[in-house]
């Protein structure tokens, strides 16, 4: 059983997106407590449905991450349904005066938030980000077009099933959440290219994924991209604090966008910090630049490559740097504008870090694994975005939204 | 002398956006002072350059409004200089803390106000964008890379030799204007993939151009589209005030993009209305649906294209509707989402106008054409986005800024 073609499938969210963008917020939590419910009552037929789909990834031979990132358990669909809860409590950014002002001629003018229309969420493994990104959109007002990956293609066709029906027993279109089933890899370029039907595309995957969107897409998008994060330790920092940081920001969770992936120490406190601080990172590999290896010259050399490379991993790119300026500039040459950190008891390093770094977040005393929507009190998070036009740094419901201009007179005409 | 290669010019324009990142709003408004002294100072040698981008364009037989919209005069030069001291009048966007909060673990966060860059100008033939795009980029904390046409090329080259001039006599770099002197049709393509090198594009021309950077650009963009605005007549219009702003809406300037290009009346009033607003729009050519002609005899037929069309020009089309649900299926049909107008007494009718049309200005009892930078209070304008990110609708100085996280803390870790 074909589904439709894609466009066909755009069209029918874009017809669902005009209702939900006048939903009211009752509607929208109700459906979302009844996508979750659904989820519930159907748990059986979606453990079943994962279940095949693990099989076949671990008869492939995949990873034993890949196939982790894809097993559904009782324990995470429960999480999932609570998500969808969670959501559910947020505020509400539709309908949001943003600003609004009255024009010497009597016109009211007010700025407020609407929602895009249809997002589009192109990912990979984890059929979690289905139910997940389909109660922002729902929340936000917008509909949602799924195009997730071929091997989780049973998973999401079933969780898909418990959230449409979740919004139509809340009286809203079911196509307010539509998954693309034809998971071929032609479909991706296609999807990019639905201009008129995807308001906003947020892709969810690797470098590979962003490069074909920035190349070919055809629709307005916001890029989650790389995360090549510094953490700088200023020649006044203090040590204790450093190590508490350096160490949270590339262990705690070595394999998300928000970890360190080079350490730049000033030259005046290196040969102080750098044991210290290497024997902390005890299961890290380092590499250096020649002045750190003179201080640890039991580590690797670092290339220009590992100075541009986001590890995810535990290993992790050194450098001493002369002061500030060197940092700032290191950081301006290699960074991909996420989360960049300064460890400095030094009032003007602070200010000067903060001012003339450009990235998404900017950190200072703090581990960059902070830049996270809900550790930074957004609630949720939708993706964190590394371009700088619309959102940047973690998106959460807001970041899904437009502003629309109203304006209100009495007959006033232009002279 | 050619000049050097596109992305050099980028190089430039990128190094100089790290100075002006952090220039303060004196340095900046010094900087456009000088620039506006330059202009005054080289009238001689702009009028004179101007006198031969004219010449050439009327011996090679262009239209009288392509060549009135290239010539410079005493008076326009005399505009152009006044308006960069009205852009140093301005609040500068930079700094501005958008909001802020404190986390439950002490982190202080705020949103801040940040330069995009580079912002990337491809513009047509008026040689006055130069300098006035450059003074919104200037204040905003930007640098700009101008690319404009072949035919204003000799103007362009000395009103940008005057704002260099200015930029430097206050102590910013030269490159934060650089005007790309390569006006052959190749270059656009190119210059709309300086991924890297353009943080944000602002394409101000026609369709096709539009359709070249949707098609083609790598870089992050804002469109500022066509405007195919809908004034509608509701069945409980005050018709005096129907009147006033149709024709407003219509004449007052019927070549910009704010300009109505079709009219809907709901059929309990049509009758009552359409021979009044058709003998008020004297002038222009009205073509309208089979129950609008039957009212107008005399009008021609509107085909689909005419609805779907920007005219510019003083032709109207013109719909008879049912209702309001009528009305807005129409407009959601045919708009371009740039300015849509209601004309009624009826509070329910315009409170559901504005929920339910998506534009990027909705208004009601006013015309159109106050969908303006200038008429809403912008100070001035950049251009007029039809897109729903980052911007939509008139384009300020806040439009040329991202804003950045800023997080500060005492030592936090995330557990």
């Amino acid at each position: 059983m074909a589904q439709e073609p894609l466009v066909d499938l755009g069209r029918r969210a874009k017809s669902a997106a005009r209702v939900l963008a006048t939903a009211t917020t009752g509607q929208k939590n109700d459906a979302l407590g009844s996508a979750a419910a659904q989820l519930r009552a159907t748990a059986d037929e979606i453990l079943a449905a994962n279940a095949v789909d693990v099989a076949r990834a671990e008869s492939a031979g995949e990873k034993p991450g890949v196939v982790d990132r894809l097993r559904l358990t009782e324990q995470r669909l429960h999480q999932m349904a609570e998500g969808l809860g969670a959501v559910a409590a947020l505020t509400d950014p539709v309908g949001e005066v943003v600003e609004g002002w009255v024009r010497p001629n009597g016109l009211i003018v007010r700025r407020v938030r609407v929602p895009l229309g249809v997002v589009g969420i192109v990912y990979e493994n984890r059929p979690n980000v289905t139910s997940d990104a389909a109660g922002l959109c729902v929340k936000s007002g917008n509909a949602v077009l799924l195009r997730g990956s071929a091997g989780a293609l049973g998973s999401n066709v079933a969780i898909t099933a418990a959230l449409r029906a979740g919004m139509e027993s809340a009286g809203l279109p079911a196509d307010a959440v539509v998954l693309v089933e034809d998971t071929r890899h032609e479909t991706v370029a296609e999807f990019v290219r639905l201009r008129g039907f995807i308001d906003c595309l947020v892709p969810r995957g690797g470098p590979a994924l962003v490069a074909l969107v920035v190349e070919h897409a055809t629709v307005p998008y916001v890029v989650d991209g790389d995360g090549n994060c510094h953490v700088y330790i200023d020649a006044d920092a203090d040590l204790d604090m450093a190590e508490r940081i350096v160490v949270n920001a590339k262990t705690q969770r070595p394999s998300v966008c928000n970890a360190m992936e080079t350490l730049l120490v000033h030259r005046d406190i290196a040969a102080a910090a750098l044991p210290r601080l290497a024997s902390a990172l005890g299961g890290v590999e380092l590499v250096g630049d020649e002045a750190s290896r003179s201080i640890l010259p039991g580590i690797g050399v670092a290339t220009e490559n590992d100075y541009a490379t986001e590890f995810l991993a535990l290993r992790l790119a050194v450098a001493v740097v002369d002061d500030l300026d060197a940092a700032i500039d290191h950081i301006a040459r290699y960074s991909t504008g996420h989360s960049e950190a300064i460890v400095t008891r030094d009032y003007g390093a602070a200010r000067r870090f903060v001012r003339e770094v450009d990235a998404a977040a900017v950190l200072v005393n703090a581990s960059t694994r902070f830049v996270d929507g809900g550790e930074l009190g957004l609630g949720a998070e939708i993706g964190i975005s590394t371009q700088k036009l619309h959102a940047r740094g973690p998106m959460g419901l807001r970041e899904l939204t437009a502003v629309k201009f109203v304006i209100e007179g009495d007959g006033q005409v232009r002279t």
